[in-house]
């Protein structure tokens, strides 16, 4: 399939203005980029950019802070753009000073390897080490973009240099490519950025390396496919390893695709993607169903109590997902990002914006947290309430940076159409082609399904409009007229006049069951709830013990009604609870058993375990 | 409550005579110890005894080599009250000469503390040591009676006396209490069957001891609980630990109790069966959920897939279930001897009696063996094929002693009462109280519920008759006269004339469908089929791949038919399987669903797995 080569508007002229994501955006940029700044001072992460450790020092620092701080800069920097924060931006500006200032003489940063293994620079693929450096360009692309401070951005520019002398001219580091990607989606993007070649060869090297060199391997308790080492990248099939590197690496892949316009390397992208989405992926966007290195399994293998499904692998989902629409306008890349918008991605991180998840699990049964009774921490059941800070904290600054940045999932373009990815209420004065436009988009999307589009353009020809795969019914009209276009392959499209277009989009978003491929054992017989894109579950809470006892009547009515604090609505329905008269025996005939009228009452997905432990289903035995 | 006492008949004296066991007995005897013979000489098992191991040989004896051996001896002596077999006889009688020339002066044996770490004896609770010799009692104890032959136990004897001075007279060893338990029952054998005090008084020590001293701790992956070293025995209340060796602890608890009508042990032991069988047991009667340690773990924590129970914890709480009748005779107890009998202990064998189960899980799905795709065997499920040998190899001649001595769970008595437990083709002569009594029972139980029973007493005043839990019909003829006892405690009582008395017992065996309780969420909305005391499962064979996409119809007909490979009935009954029109997608909406039709076949679950690798359930969703 031929390469297409849609752009996206830049974030900075997408202003997010009311609406579900307007809250979540202020309380990333009140909340959460705080609570985040505290946890990384306390534990050191701010001082090690000073570079001042020495062995025996009481914090070390670890080969992934870096990271960490990167993407907490890239979400203040995006955050910057519609909440002006001076304190913060002075956080930054402090940070830029200390990395321009340990930077070293040839480019290279790396806190790490700079003061705990000195020396040993690029001898282990395993240290995150080319992992920060792709989040350090991020950032320094952000900021820049966002401030018109060049100097983050000129430091990472250098380093990215010296990456590319020694892994791409030389050859002379101890591995070929990185051990845990996301340099080539970075280095993509300061290509993009800079329109510098040298940074799209050295992508292109790394994505065209991989899997064609005998390599260092990661640790010893994984084999070459949880690195993607297994094959050359454009001969996969199905997604292997670390759930959340390999969908920065299938990024990294896409964005190359797009630039060289290589429909092998996008077939390949297509092949990973389709495996994800049709037999590895829950419900709720997550991947990685294994704790054993956040990897991917095997197809249809996605248990609920003990789903790994890193907050991180759903928000690299949506990234990938969207860079797939730039390659090829089908519906089915922006569903993914909606999906984790409001489920996978979004669940990582609590109503009041201070905890997180690093692990989302579709069920939990707290009693079997503890069930190692007599030996030690064996069971791997994900924690059950969120935590303010990890030792490993990927996630709180990348779903922060994840919301700050939501309007870039909105629309992209070709040279005749503007693509309307996302329902989400904006305000857009942008260039398109040659250009300027204004897009302005007011909705309570997915509350309801009501969306006013308003474009004033000139030289546009075309306007397309999402239909989510979920929905079965939708009106639209333009200019006052119902229109009654074909869906075709997601989109419908419209033929706009020069001037104003009003548009008034009504999708069908009601309460509905959805269940899953009957190769996926663990949910047989059972039903998700869904509103639109978002997942519902029980709780214990309104719901009582014993979850997987309930049964929800696939007849049943179910009656949403809008909940303030989810921005969406919470949804009742008539259900059964599964009981017996005697209570004490193990077993007993079936035929004692008697089946209650019980309400059940479902909650967004995104929103449990906000209210202190309790149970919790996605998946709900069908009557 | 009191501790009664009733009695068991000599093994001996019950012939089992045709039917489900008997088949099986003649399969022990022709098949199964010849395999375990050969794979024992195999893996230098056999060779081990002639205590020649050299550091640098190629073959190290391991630590629970002796018990291995033990069990086999032990199976081959039940096996020659039937089936006489000069063979096998001589070769133990050769075992027994290498164990009486290598037995260390003091009365010392363990071919591991003898060859391998020489000088370290009684230093190491976890090496095993303590069991190995408590299977060499019990082992030595069956020889002699099947026999006469005295040699081995008389060695035995002197070991027991050794044990005796280390552990209870000096103090010592350097721990206090079998890591491994087994010594305790083996020991209050004995005792009954020598009438030697000294090994009643060490049981008893090592039964008050545990959980009162400091003691050595058995791996660092564990705690007290998992040796049942948390608490003194007489104040525990929960099953604990690794289920086997904790199931063979409550077994000489019971012994110790029984012996010394220690009402206090006996109410723990109490408490603990309850605890198992209330919350902790398998519906197949197997416990420990956990790999990790064959453990117990929290209260209805049955996960089915990754399902440990063991084989020989289904023996084991065989045998604990027995003893308790003989405390206490309500039919609870004889009823989870009954399961064990049918399900979770049988299940450990192949049809052909060549091959085994360590772990018998409730639910296979082939393709989870398989997720670890990037990581190294980190998932943990069980085989799904029965295997011919395993390293630690306990199951193999456990389950072979079990079924040729399965005899013993027939039948009990008091002064005045014949208790009929168990109903078993068999053909009984033998002594109660002072006077020589027959019976005659004849029965194709459990493929039907006809037991016909001839009894030839003169001053036994009444028999007992098992009327088992889920049994909830019956009619009772005695001497032709319709009876209408009421149950008590699981038993009906029928007094007797002296003479000839003929009891035509019919139970109403009927496929039934039976639930858990709502608190094991692994089997809410699903049901097991039984028919008597015999769980059925599901196989991919007959029902096709993704068993869990079945549902029951609670309301179908249960068709039956004897199936001669079994030994019991195979049941056909209406069901549905969910499926949908289009495959690809992982979610579809729940109304695109169809339930189609389909014929579900049931096999029993001790058959499960002797065909190839297949998906298969025992929990079942119930339309």
């Amino acid at each position: 399939m031929d390469v297409k080569q849609l752009k996206h508007l830049p974030l900075a002229d997408v202003q997010i203005t009311g609406g579900f994501w307007k809250e979540r955006q202020e309380t990333i940029s009140d909340v959460t980029l705080y609570a985040v700044r505290d946890q990384f001072e306390k534990t050191g992460r701010f001082e090690a950019f000073e570079c001042e450790y020495k062995e025996g020092n009481a914090i070390k620092p670890q080969c992934y802070w870096d990271s960490d701080v990167a993407k907490w800069i890239e979400a203040v920097a995006y955050s910057l753009l519609y909440h002006p924060n001076e304190e913060l931006e002075e956080d930054v500006d402090q940070l830029v000073e200390l990395i321009a200032a340990n930077q070293q003489e040839d480019g290279y940063f790396n806190i790490y390897f700079m003061v705990v293994e000195p020396g040993k620079r690029f001898t282990d693929r395993n240290a995150h080490e080319l992992y920060c450096c792709g989040h350090l360009i991020e950032a320094a692309i952000a900021y820049d973009m966002a401030t018109g401070k060049r100097k983050f951005l000129d430091c990472m520019e250098r380093y990215a240099a010296l990456i590319d002398r020694v892994f791409r001219i030389d050859g002379s580091a101890s591995f070929c490519t990185p051990g845990h990607p996301e340099l080539e989606l970075a280095l993509m993007k300061l290509y993009r950025y800079t329109q510098n070649e040298t940074y799209l060869k050295l992508a292109e090297y790394f994505i065209n390396t991989r899997g064609t060199k005998e390599e260092q391997s990661l640790t010893d308790w994984c084999n070459e496919k949880y690195a993607q080492d297994h094959a050359p990248l454009r001969e996969q099939n199905t997604a292997e390893g670390h759930a959340v590197r390999a969908a920065y690496l299938y990024s990294g892949m896409a964005d190359v695709a797009y630039e060289t316009k290589d429909s092998e390397l996008f077939e390949a992208c297509r092949r990973i993607f389709s495996n994800i989405v049709d037999k590895r992926m829950y419900i709720t966007g997550s991947t990685g169903s294994s704790h054993m290195g956040e990897a991917f399994t095997v197809d249809y293998d996605l248990q609920n109590e003990t789903a790994y499904a890193e907050t991180c692998s759903a928000l690299a989902m949506a990234w990938f997902a969207d860079r797939m629409t730039a390659l090829e306008p089908n519906g089915r890349y922006a569903d993914i990002v909606e999906l984790e918008l409001y489920n996978g991605g979004l669940s990582g991180i609590s109503l009041d914006g201070k905890s997180f998840f690093y692990e989302n699990p579709l069920s939990i049964d707290p009693k079997l947290r503890n069930r190692d009774v007599s030996v030690k921490e064996q069971a791997h059941y994900p924690i059950t309430q969120r935590l303010e800070v990890f030792g490993c904290s990927c996630c709180p600054p990348n779903v922060s940076r994840f919301i700050a940045s939501v309007g870039n999932f909105i629309y992209q373009y070709d040279t005749d159409t503007l693509y309307v990815n996302q329902y989400i209420e904006s305000d857009t004065l942008t260039k398109v082609n040659d250009e300027t436009i204004s897009i302005l988009q007011q909705t309570r999307y997915p509350a309801n399904g009501k969306i006013n589009l308003q474009l004033v353009a000139t030289k546009l020809k075309r306007i397309a409009l999402r239909i989510p795969g979920w929905c079965r019914k939708f009106t639209v009209t333009m200019n006052e007229t119902e229109m009654t276009p074909n869906v075709e392959n997601g989109y419908i499209y419209l033929d706009i006049e020069p001037g104003v277009t009003e548009i008034e989009l009504l999708l069908a978003v009601y309460p509905r069951l959805v269940a899953a491929n009957p190769s996926v054992q663990e949910d047989a017989n059972k039903a998700a709830l869904m509103m639109g894109p978002v997942v519902y579950c029980l709780e214990g809470i309104e719901n009582g013990i014993n979850l997987q006892s309930l049964q929800v009547d696939a007849q049943a009515k179910f009656v949403p009604s809008f909940e303030q604090n989810y921005g969406v609505n919470i949804i009742t329905a008539k259900g059964y609870r599964t009981v017996r008269p005697v209570k004490e025996a193990l077993y007993y005939d079936l035929d004692e058993r008697q089946q209650v009228p019980q309400t059940l009452h479902f909650i967004p997905y995104f929103a449990f375990a906000n209210r202190g432990e309790s149970e919790m289903t996605v998946w709900v035995s069908v009557k």
